[in-house]
């Protein structure tokens, strides 16, 4: 196996990349200036060296706190609680949300052997604990999905004693969809959580 | 920017890879042992140097000649003449093919400036004149396009005085295709290679 055959290979393992496309991502490298090479080793070499967790919400970061833990702006009193870190990065593209992140690390799922307790949310619970802060509300936004359910309800139950408000996405028909394709629990969730107009 | 959001951009150039996978990819490196990143940081850091062209064909190799122009077990009597050296890869896959090959770096494009001179046919030409290897026959395994039929015609006209046979790769529906999807310049094609059954 030669340094082409090794490069191939080792994208391959990427998510979302094929065969073909390692292939055609590893003559793309090589067709261009060796430059652009070197910087995408010494980023990847770096990487874990400069990213770590956040102490607070548990997302990557280069310093601890991260920048919205650390942000003075945003509304420290609605803390949102996402699966995996890179769910942050989502939710902050869309500008949507001013208040700060949980990160749980994974949902339950019994069938995978992931419980609760391999979760960040002792982590959680603290932070409601705290005295610093007052947290007013719980945002669940967990994928809609049986493992994200389950999370969900876990959470509901577990937090229904904090003087905090829990609620979580809504779920429905994405924007720009059709009706003809949607699937029978996401127009069942549609019709369940339907808003007066 | 931080370390992570420069490994998201320097991905996101990658050919097929948009600024969501560049995102995916990035959060699954990270989530990976860091041994991966490291072990793909060092070949990437080492792939300019370890791979080479091939001093005969031109196509990528880590040792000159490449594996296939220092076999002696292939047919060095005929030549396949491809456009880029990953297509030599591809036509290797298929093991189709058990002859040489040439690799002329690219296709004649005038509106993009491209000309003849621009490819390596120059050597295609020494390899056709070499005393140690006649060459009995030239494979034109040139995408069907504009360019690819363009330069097929360069290269029909250029040899056309040399003691060898110049075959074009057969184009027509792919296995599998259906005549209702197939365009009509394929199916015109077909019509005219059409072969006895």
């Amino acid at each position: 196996m030669n340094a082409l055959d090794r490069l191939i290979a080792l994208l391959s393992k990427l998510p979302g990349i094929g065969k073909k496309s390692a292939g055609r991502i590893a003559y793309h490298i090589l067709d261009s200036d060796p430059s652009f090479a070197g910087t995408l080793a010494k980023e990847l070499a770096n990487l874990h060296q400069a990213i770590r967790r956040c102490g607070i919400c548990g997302g990557f970061t280069e310093t601890d706190p991260c920048s919205v833990c650390s942000d003075p702006g945003r509304d420290h009193s609605i803390i949102c609680v996402v699966e995996r870190a890179q769910d942050m990065r989502i939710i902050e593209e869309s500008r949507e949300f001013l208040g700060v992140f949980h990160v749980l690390g994974g949902l339950i799922a019994p069938l995978e052997g992931i419980g609760p307790g391999d979760l960040s949310i002792g982590k959680l619970i603290e932070r409601l604990h705290s005295k610093d802060q007052t947290v007013k509300e719980v945002i669940l936004a967990l994928n809609p999905t049986v493992e994200g359910d389950t999370t969900a309800l876990y959470l509901q139950k577990l937090l229904k004693d904090f003087p905090v408000e829990i609620t979580r996405l809504a779920s429905g028909m994405p924007v720009g969809g059709d009706l003809e394709y949607i699937d029978r629990l996401t127009l069942s969730r549609s019709f369940r959580g339907r808003v007066k107009v």
